[in-house]
């Protein structure tokens, strides 16, 4: 069964309008939006709970009936859609629940004041591919469920487990037996190829930054990736990829 | 010597917002834009050759003699600004000559079709970070040189060697004994793990489609990252990171 809807004051469309501009209003429907069809198949693939699909064209695809199904002409996608040039879909997704981090996995992530929503994409779509346990969001990141940062995460946030975690939290875990490193360019600072990354949480830091005092007093090791002399640092993004790959190499 | 532009119709601010817009406009003149202190922090330490520097607030530091000083409103800083909320200063510099790759080196990176200007960007600071000799361009790659990818390369752009080469040029190289490496997610890859990355030349594939089938047949070996089932693939700046990263292992 598919509505055809013709009108911007559409609630559908504004509610829409309103998961994509709001992180609040996301965080309260549980629920997020994603564009393209290329998404739209990860989404199937990996059973995201899809709750509405609005599209201008052909879907040749089996949607789960569960989806509300909206007909909306083209100029009506562009208006609601976050980019100058939408493709042909637009859907809204559940946010899956977050499981609290294990003490004993195969390694997890901190990534802390990341604020590049592209940067956070991208760190989880390679956690995703180096099996990274738990993605732990601390201090103010961008919000992993920004149309930004799932089309950066390719698919990643329909499957990975997302946690935002408070210090005392982060504390507590480690009380618990989480072993955190952190990644810093002190000169005390071990590198990654000399510390046993295996089952480690390991926490990486602001753009610009670096990571806290007080996530670093949490760690029981800083890390640093040996680089070039005269180049300040790594974009955070490709730091954390090279640190997961590592992880997942020490994890075998 | 600092002159003071009031008018959106001066001709430096016409020139200065062409060279942001137009990449032949930055061929025809050798020159790009930067914007912001710290990459003109990074253009000072690289003696990069700075041609004109447009503030609207004090600088602290000794810009060199031959470029042009301009003080402008935030106003006029804003219109001229590729940026919503730009920075306290823009300026210009001298695309520095590019050197033909050599075949023996510690190692090069070809970036095929990577259209995403932060990708290119990341991927040359990355090239910088991990002592890659030249970041080689093939196909229709976003512009080094535009104000993303510039910004993205936090300043590795002053001082790494990037060369646009056509597939018969890159066809002559091998001939001259360059080894080349394709980063391909084929059934006959082999892990980076199992190949010896030393001096080799790798290259790296548009973000959807991977590599050309011309540039395939340049390569000696194909090689993958392995990466968690279900997992399509890895951004390409982050596997270029992973792969530079292993590049620079194999060149101690």
């Amino acid at each position: 069964m598919t509505e055809l809807i013709t009108s911007r004051r559409n609630d559908n469309i504004i509610r829409l309008k309103k998961l994509i501009s709001s992180k609040r209003f996301r965080r309260e429907n549980g629920e997020f939006v994603c564009e393209g069809k290329k998404l739209l198949r990860e989404a199937l693939m990996w059973n995201a709970e899809i709750t509405s699909v609005f599209t201008c064209g052909d879907l040749e695809w089996d949607i789960p009936q569960g989806a509300k199904r909206f007909a909306v002409s083209r100029e009506l996608l562009e208006y609601a859609s976050s980019q100058k040039t939408p493709q042909d879909v637009i859907f809204t997704c559940k946010i899956k629940p977050a499981e609290k981090p294990l003490s004993m996995t195969r390694g997890n992530i901190i990534l802390e004041n990341i604020q590049d929503p592209g940067n956070v994409g991208t760190a989880l779509r390679s956690a995703a591919a180096f099996g990274v346990d738990t993605v732990i969001l601390a201090g103010d990141c961008a919000d992993p469920y920004s149309v930004k940062s799932v089309r950066a995460s390719m698919g990643a946030v329909f499957h990975s487990n997302i946690v935002e975690m408070a210090m005392d939290e982060l504390a507590q875990c480690r009380e618990n037996g989480m072993k955190i490193f952190g990644a810093s360019l002190s000169d005390r600072s071990k590198s990654v190829e000399d510390v046993g990354l295996a089952g480690v949480t390991v926490a990486i830091g602001n753009e610009g930054g670096g990571l806290s005092a007080q996530m670093l007093e949490l760690c029981d090791e800083e890390i640093i990736i040996p680089i070039a002399e005269g180049c300040e640092s790594l974009n955070a993004a490709a730091a954390a990829a090279v640190i997961m790959w590592e992880m997942s190499k020490a994890n075998r």
